[in-house]
């Protein structure tokens, strides 16, 4: 646990230690000083005490090498202070400073940039600058000038880790209200050094934290954040992401905020995905989850049971469970007969139950429906919904239905009436809100049932040719070739260079046939006519020939490497899988129905990669349009598994070439009838200029 | 206004009074003692006073003709009564007992039967059966046994009308918590006689309402209440409704809780859409709505300006924004330039604006920051956020701002440390959450921005042929001809009844030609092989004719009554446009990109009739899909016109044709290249049976 000295320190100097407790060098103090800290050394040359403890001049004259430095002082100061603190053999510190990247600007750039090399050269973990620093509960330990935290709030197991110190502080104060009690509060700042997955991956170990709440703008390390996620699920702590930037104007301003690289929302999307990460659809549901996962040990997934005293409640609570992607169903018999029994006709007893008045009149009525309703297996939750003043006289037949399940019971009270912790002592979750609450079960319901997607990539089954250099791309012959290697199933085709090769290729290929003009300077062919279909005669595929053979002529810088011919396949269904390269976490496959279906309707699937075949023909199956590949008005199944299995070795062959890829596309992939396979009709291999790839992730 | 004596009344009785404040009888008593109505009379046998007012054995003994009666006794004894109130000259009533309709047994449907028909005789207004009552807070007039509201409650202009008790109380808390108050409180129940939208209609005309909260589960007047949502636009009143049964388990919920008509979700939307109705996604929305209705004078649409102390808040509410339908406008230089003199490079000024520290050093920086975010014409909001620690300070900027501004300026502060009841009187609306912040104002902005839709039914143009008794539906050709007289372009075609007739009528119209059997007894003829597309030769067209007769002549009971022959066109897209009957809003229309596009995608959309051509081109449009007829990658542009004119006609048709049409489709309708027309390729009109549409309606 490399950040045991930055998050758990045992000693502490503060350098501009201040008396002034709403000062930066001041807040600490007295926040730790209140907790009781001990080994605690303010660093001031103009004071010899300070709020009561013995202040030192220097850093030298501390008489402890401490575990961790607080830098209160100015940017220009801070690194000329962090080399002493690294003479005197300290290894953690924090910086507040501003005035660095998040300036824009070419001084605090370059001064954030020395401080990366600092931390780099000596291994010193630096955490900032331009933060608000942390809080660690369990241990009593305030370094932070955040004065939302303070000595005396309950510890908890839940960790809260963002990018931004206001919403550190507002998340903070939503949970606490909630009653959320937090192990440790982090805010990353510009992470110059140690960095948010850094953080993470300590609190994946750290055994006083058994939830992250995480505010992202932009991460810089997708493949550590990946590896630390992959860590919290594996032991089962809870990881909850709100993530700015679903819209463009969004996007734009927290990129401006951070000056972060600009992630892909669609790939954050894929990796959170990749890695079982509970996503909040609003800031407020990080804490509402984070409450959630305190009696997480009996919800294992989100359908949901219904208990309600007024129908109108039981019908929008369907609707926001329904809407959130969890799941009423549809009690057995032997659930609704007992029910019935004992509820009038006008009372629905299939799921959600109305109660109607009866609540009021037999002692035992809730707890015998509650029991009925937590009884068949496709029940995790059980929902009930009461006003407020309804529950006094309901508590204790809850408390028994609550001690006696093996399943979470969840309290709705919209007229917020209810004793948070009464409830809480008798294991029972309490919201009021309606929308609230159903957003969060179905969320957590939803995580518990997730697991991790992330394989371990497969040994590189074939190698990649000697790529050109400086060419921009692959012709489409050696795209296909080489993917062909990878075990991509191919269209051969026939390279001809006259029209009298033309014809005879024809002849030995058979009609109807596809002619393409060859040259490494045109991507998009269809749109320059350079593609022909159904060609049927020699004469068409004569006349073909001539006529891209001059189009091309007439294009500036077109290199002209012949025309392809290659059967046109009849039947089946064109899909489309691309792989590109998302600058945070890599490569990224994207699945779709060929066409106006991904253009227009945007009907596509991510998945980050490794993607085995399973991986891809779950994406497949995901698609809107699968139907079209499924038997779709009486025409045949397509062989959706040869599709998966062209797909997963295209990602195969793009992990085994690297760097100098940029992109790699097969469109069409034309998905024939069950048992006829796939087969790639048409590739693009984009490389990337050997000395492209820095220039390209600067930009 | 013919609920005033219900609403308004000037004197009431109360048969079943009681002494007991804790009793349905007791409450209205205490409520209205309490809240000083003098010319109030209990009627109890049993007693001769009852909370200090002189009680009357019988509803004939009370001194006057009251305006109302409250109907505190059991559905057994309540019509009887009702006939005696309406025999001493009563005109109105509300019933309190549960035992109608809700009971989902012939005991209580024909109980309310009884009432609806006593009703409709007497011409007394009955509200109820199995409804909570009402109050009026600017009369101070409590007919209800709800004890959610209270004489002294401050009385508004927002009104609140629902379908169901619960959410009435419930939603008047959420509110009362907001600050809104309130003029009418409506419980509906069974809505035996005075129904959803009579309550509404006298909304929209009651001088002391000026917006009402609705919750509907399902309505059984939808052209009631389309006018009556009609009048709150006209009177630029705000209409907001949360609607549940979203989803298929919180209609199905919904349906059981009221035995109302299922109403289609999509009705449900078109009818909302056309009555420029602001629709909550939650039921929180509401009073979040009637909240900025309060300031609503100065908001006319839903382009924000956001000034954040928090480069994440500006980040968050830029998404929020977003993703809810309003816009962040990017703000001209003239702002931009002003805004970065005083704000450091890191601090973005495009909107979302960074305010960064600044805020705290200078006195006139967040006012003057907040002008120039005002200034641009596509700004209608500025939204600030502050952490709450902040407002103080601020306070006086903001004031100031808001006392100079036309538009309207809103603080979200996440700490939840605002006086929402200080920012008010400036003039300043507060929310301390994101989401519901953005939702708001969204939805209020579009609500502003937007019209009510409808139109007036044109006269008809046409009129239909005699329609054939019995028969479900029009054979094609009919259907063509009938759409035709219309002016709905249709393709005509030939109607053969042998090989050789076949022959001689594809010779005339020429190839390529489509083959279609015709019968009255299959609708959907492709899924048969009872459409035969490209016929090239006359062989072709032989042998056509001779599969489809012998498909058809294998199906059991289907009439064959020819084979039409019709040209096959070239090129153009096809849609398709169906017009169909909800049971509570009638004709709605349809409209989509044909096959896969509708089936599969689900891009359509829908409108209730009457639809002209303005209204079918906006459709259109709003396709995903329209790409595809407006020039999509290098195609000719469609006749999108042309096709919103036959749309056009076909609603006229429908709408000319009335009860006798069950249902009527063009699919496919061609759209061919711009300029040259669209035209009905087929169409399928589906007729009820003359007895059917009561049945239908029932079932």
């Amino acid at each position: 646990m490399t950040l045991q000295s930055l998050l758990k320190p045992r000693s502490i100097a503060i350098i501009g230690a201040s008396s002034n407790a709403t000062r930066v060098g001041g807040i600490p103090m007295d926040l730790l000083v209140r907790a009781g800290f001990e080994r605690l050394y303010p660093v001031n040359p103009k004071n010899t005490e300070i709020q009561g403890r013995a202040c030192f001049a220097d850093i030298e004259s501390v008489p402890e090498v401490v575990d961790l430095v607080l830098l209160a002082i100015g940017a220009e100061d801070v690194l000329a202070y962090l080399e002493r603190c690294h003479a005197r053999g300290i290894k953690a510190a924090i910086v507040f400073a501003a005035g660095y990247a998040e300036t824009n600007e070419a001084e605090g750039i370059t001064r954030q940039e020395a401080l990366t090399a600092f931390a780099k050269r000596t291994g010193m973990r630096v955490a900032g600058p331009n933060c608000m620093g942390n809080a660690n509960f369990n241990d009593n330990v305030f370094t932070t000038f955040g004065t939302s935290f303070q000595p005396g709030d309950p510890a908890g197991s839940t960790a809260l880790l963002t990018q931004s110190g206001n919403m550190c502080a507002t998340v903070y104060r939503m949970a606490r209200r909630a009653g959320v009690a937090f192990s440790h509060v982090i805010n990353t700042g510009n992470e110059a050094d140690v960095d948010f997955a850094d953080y993470l991956a300590f609190l994946a170990e750290d055994s006083a934290t058994d939830a992250a709440l995480c505010y992202i703008e932009e991460l810089r390390d997708g493949a550590a954040f990946l590896k630390a996620a992959a860590a919290f699920r594996a032991a089962g702590k809870l990881l909850t992401v709100y993530k700015v930037g679903a819209s463009e104007k969004g996007a734009e301003a927290a990129r401006s905020h951070t000056a972060a690289l600009a992630g892909d929302s669609a790939a954050y999307d894929a990796a959170f995905a990749a890695t079982g990460v509970a996503r909040a659809a609003e800031l407020g549901g990080l804490a509402d989850l984070a409450y959630l996962h305190g009696f997480g040990a009996k919800i294992a997934g989100n359908g949901c049971a219904i208990l309600s005293v007024s129908g109108a409640a039981g019908a929008i609570l369907s609707d926001a469970i329904s809407l959130n992607g969890g799941t009423v169903p549809t009690f057995p018999e032997s659930v609704q007969a007992p029910l019935r029994a004992s509820i009038p006709a006008f009372g629905m007893v299939s799921n959600p139950v109305d109660l109607t008045g009866n609540l009021v009149n037999s002692n035992d009525f809730l707890f015998e429906a509650a029991r009925l309703a937590l009884s068949p297996d496709d029940v995790d939750v059980l929902i009930v919904f009461l006003p407020g003043y309804f529950l006094d006289r309901a508590l204790d037949q809850l408390q028994r239905a609550a001690a006696m399940a093996a399943k979470q019971i969840v309290v709705v009270d919209t007229f917020a009436l209810g004793d948070r912790a009464k409830l809480a002592a008798a294991g029972i979750a309490y919201f009021d809100d309606f929308d609230r609450a159903a957003r969060a079960i179905c969320i957590y319901g939803a995580w518990k049932m997730g697991g991790a997607l992330t394989l371990k990539p497969a040994a590189a089954k074939a190698s990649w040719p000697a790529f050109p250099v400086g060419e921009p791309a692959l012709s489409e012959t050696a795209a296909k070739e080489a993917l062909a290697a990878f075990g991509v199933p191919v269209v051969h085709d026939a390279l001809v260079h006259s029209e009298g090769e033309a014809r005879e290729a024809a002849r030995r290929i058979g009609f109807p046939l596809v002619a393409k003009l060859v040259s490494p300077d045109v991507a998009h062919k269809t749109e320059h006519g350079l593609i022909r279909l159904s060609l049927k005669t020699e004469d068409d595929v004569t006349a073909a020939y001539n006529a891209m053979v001059a189009k091309a002529q007439s294009m500036p810088n077109v290199r002209i490497e012949g025309v392809t011919l290659e059967p046109m396949l009849a039947g089946g269904v064109e899909i489309l899988a691309g792989v590109t390269r998302d600058p945070v976490f890599g490569w990224m496959l994207t699945v779709g129905l060929g066409g106006v279906w991904t253009e227009l309707m945007k009907d596509v699937r991510h998945r980050l990669l490794p993607v085995d075949a399973a991986g891809a023909e779950e994406m497949l199956r995901g698609l809107k349009g699968f139907r079209l590949l499924d038997g779709y008005r009486g025409a045949p199944k397509a062989d959706a598994a040869a599709a998966a299995r062209a797909i997963a070795a295209l990602c195969d062959a793009v992990l085994a070439g690297g760097d100098s890829l940029r992109e790699v596309e097969i469109n069409p992939l034309l998905v024939l009838p069950e048992g006829q396979g796939a087969v790639a009709v048409d590739a693009l291999v984009l490389l990337n200029a050997p000395a492209q790839p820095e220039v390209e992730k600067a930009a």
